[in-house]
């Protein structure tokens, strides 16, 4: 029915959505893999259900995978939003597999070195994932106002 | 001016996302009147406005409505992710309406369940939502590869 | 290659989405900056790196930005699903620019009043801002529907 030909960064979006999408499941069954495995549960009715006692904080490394969900919470919607964008304005296939590919393996280094705990590795590719979505900003900007 | 014909799914995934903002809004109302009820205010200013001393925490069930927002924030990101890009592949009109009321549905439930405090329903409710997620990002697979 | 008469809001989105780029990427630059002016990190390898004891906080103001932000992960990304609907259904270039625009403007005020800590301009702006989400919402609904 449609044109595909019409948005050929349609495609490299639809992967990197998906390639995203399993990196937050993963982090999901691990934090869950974890909490279980620390048997400690801040919310009451987990607590009930596994039968603990209410604890008033999360476990360290369920607190860790708290902040690499929080991290992407933030920082996801901004790379669909200039992806789409993008891919909106007509964006070529090429260009957008590039710019779509580095951002979603520089996001799986930022929760690799996150989880390991390993520094500056996190605040360089949490800078790099950011360069790549303002040179995504930049090119839709080229193709809105040209 | 645009063939609507050419985006068949465009209509369903504007009810979707109006559905979401109703849900999400009223998460809001309900995070502002309970705490106002409970009288709870850890931000200074917020206290100040209504003459209360400033709290080290949120009131329990204005912290529930919190992880509410936490996990919708989280969580339906990828959602409009892999919806948008099943749009743009051209994803029928019954596909789209099918798979995205199904994710709506699943994210009411999900969030009655968890201000209600009933598990397993919560995470069976966010499971259920994350494998419709995974049906839709496959079907764009399908599309953006075949 | 694409006809871009035939979205005629795309390049009021693609400013949106890089204005609000700007906006979350000004709030992780003051974040990591009042960080270390404070010098408090509650991330043990980010105390190592600086040579600092680990913390059991955050500073006041870098909560605060924390705050901004977690608020950004929660209504950034219902805009951009509304926002994104109205623009596939054919948003006319005018009326997307004004909507768009009335939205960003009030996310950079609310941003500038909760730094700030000024009560009640920050109720204010986050209840227009989300009234602009609605005005787009309905309006995608009209183009969806009739």
């Amino acid at each position: 029915m449609i044109d595909t030909a019409s948005l050929p960064a349609a495609p490299a979006f639809a992967l990197a959505a998906t390639a995203l999408l399993l990196k937050t499941t993963l982090t999901s069954v691990l934090q869950v893999l974890s909490r279980l495995r620390a048997g400690v549960f801040p919310i009451p009715e987990d607590a009930r259900l596994l039968r603990r006692p209410v604890a008033t904080s999360e476990a360290a490394f369920v607190e860790r995978c708290a902040r690499v969900w929080r991290n992407d919470g933030e920082n996801l919607p901004m790379f669909f939003a200039v992806a789409l964008a993008y891919t909106l304005l007509g964006a070529s296939a090429d260009s957008a597999a590039s710019l779509f590919g580095a951002y979603v393996l520089l996001r799986y280094v930022h929760t690799a070195v996150f989880l390991a705990g390993l520094q500056p590795w996190r605040a360089l590719s949490y800078v790099a994932g950011l360069a790549v979505c303002w040179s995504i900003a930049v090119k839709s900007l080229q193709l809105a106002l040209c």
